[in-house]
């Protein structure tokens, strides 16, 4: 993999593409004057965009497409057939080191099927899973995996608690960063089978990190840890779910505001704080999901987003890149291969 | 069952117990002139709060025990030495055709294992399920399983879908509810096999409500149908991440009405509708999950409420039991019944 800072991006993925792509570039510049992208879609669309940052053709190369991954087509069928996609195209460049990461806005379905099948996972991971953080009480925490696998069992669990911790080492820079197991009890007997054997495993083990046990879904908005573990279905139900809660309160509290003239009088006055709230709470400061295991950086960004929130997704992929996220997990997955390994054998109690 | 509102209430269970439990009597009676308790407890610890209610002896009998179950014992344990306890023996008064329902503030898994010990499942049901309903955008909206069963197959869950309509109905007073089923994404193909299996099955059926389809967990703030289903662990951690959000948003936002002076007058300006958006939030008036598919109505009220959301969970025992909800599923189950028999015998396609 090379050491420069080139990264690959699909210029056609989300609902403002590629304008939003393009402005995100121009943001990102600004913070990694280092930086080079190659660009993937459909030039006559990209260059029209690009006019309006002057000088940004300096470290951009765009890769001419027409193909684009539609946002509900499914993975097996963008699979077969967006072998020319700028989607596809922008994950070569990481599989021949052309570039050091990749980020796209577009379909998630089709990016994790055309990540793995292009970059495979990475060895001694047996399933990728995807992360992301979010704002809490404390600060911001991580959680994974968001919806990559439905069904997962313990040594899944244990490799997404290794996985997420290194991320968070490198994207919230916590050197020992503490890490929760997702479940419907603090107590040992609860949950299903594959919650309390890796509870069991990550208990007994010595890690990077720190294992706080079992953590419930009212810790994710409390921020107790820093990373949450659970499988793709109950974590898809519960970033989710944390999404739609922050829009009712924002709509309530727009709705309140509003219902009378002193009402309004009283959001002039109270608007600095409540700036300073909903900064706190902007989406596009936690745009970035990763995906985690595969040999290469794989970022995607939310499909509504805008410049500042792509930039936001290429500061994340920047971050991985340079925090050598490969290296970082490897003595967390010796160590849990040699407990595997010797739970295997047979032992004289 | 007796058709007189007689209730049998746990005196012991809950944080303010018993003084929340007799205070939600005296609130209850208000509503309800024909209501009688059967109040089972500590009677030294019940007299004095009794002697602050005067007259409310008339709908009262005290039935003394000292036993009562720990907030932190383990069911099994609650079923094998809590023979005696107050929540036992209030559910035994149920079991009895004492009393025509009961509330608890005490422990959930007690208190659930208990019920179905003693009660048993209602007929055509395989696992009975909690349920609760909490605010939406668009006012209230039901949810289960919350816990109850951490690993759920199509049957349990087209069987929630059945009950949880029929909770809609009594309690949300929906007469045709909306049912959506809890995934990971809207598509048939997405989510496990449970999940894709039981939407086939309520997408073919005929039932009394309107199966939406699949909903995702940003549904479950906007209130897009009266009735989230879903697997016990999705659902507890769905419903916890919830409850998470909103004490996250509600903490904020009284950091930034206290950050300054300024920001304090705005928020005195603002604050009687800052008040009704409290009070749509309330979560005492949200108080009250059931356990559903028993041969009986049992409602678990929070642990930590106060009289007032003691007195709404009585609201939902009167509501279920005045509801018949055993009679209004009836006919749902029976059309699962014979839609499942027909399947399972070979047919020429």
């Amino acid at each position: 993999m090379s050491t420069s800072l080139t990264i690959s991006l699909d210029a056609m993925g989300g609902d403002n593409a590629p304008d939003m792509v393009v402005g995100g570039i121009a943001v990102a510049r600004e913070r990694y004057p280092e930086l080079k992208v190659l660009l993937y879609g459909d030039k006559a669309k990209i260059d029209p965009e690009m006019a309006k940052h002057p000088g940004l053709s300096e470290i951009v190369e765009i890769r001419h497409t027409e193909k684009a991954i539609g946002s509900d087509e499914q993975p097996a069928q963008a699979l077969r057939r967006g072998r020319d996609s700028s989607m596809r195209l922008a994950i070569n460049a990481v599989k021949e080191g052309e570039a050091a990461g990749v980020v796209s806005a577009g379909n998630t379905g089709a990016l994790m099927a055309m990540a793995k099948y292009v970059l495979k996972t990475q060895s001694g991971i047996d399933r990728p899973a995807m992360v992301s953080f979010f704002p809490t009480t404390r600060g911001e925490s991580a959680m994974l995996d968001l919806g990559a696998n439905v069904d997962c069992d313990s040594n899944n669990l244990v490799q997404f608690a290794i996985m997420g911790a290194a991320f968070a080492r490198i994207e919230l820079g916590v050197e020992r960063p503490t890490v929760g197991l997702l479940n419907i009890g603090v107590e040992d007997v609860k949950g299903n089978d594959a919650v309390k054997t890796a509870g069991q495993i990550l208990r007994d083990g010595e890690f990077d990190f720190e294992f706080a046990g079992f953590v419930e879904g009212d810790d994710i908005g409390a921020g107790t840890v820093d990373v949450y573990v659970t499988d793709g279905f109950s974590g898809n139900v519960a970033i989710k779910t944390a999404e739609g809660i922050a829009r009712l309160y924002t709509g309530f509290l727009n709705d309140a505001f509003r219902s009378s003239l002193i009402s309004k009088i009283g959001y002039a006055l109270a608007k600095p704080a409540l700036d300073r709230l909903r900064a706190h709470m902007d989406p596009r400061a936690y745009n970035g999901a990763m995906f985690l295991g595969l040999n290469g950086v794989v970022v995607k960004s939310h499909g509504g987003t805008d410049a500042k929130g792509f930039a936001h997704a290429i500061d994340v992929a920047v971050d991985m890149i340079r925090g050598d996220f490969a290296e970082r997990i490897n003595t967390d997955l010796v160590r849990f291969g040699a407990a595997e390994q010797s739970n295997s054998e047979p032992v004289a109690s």
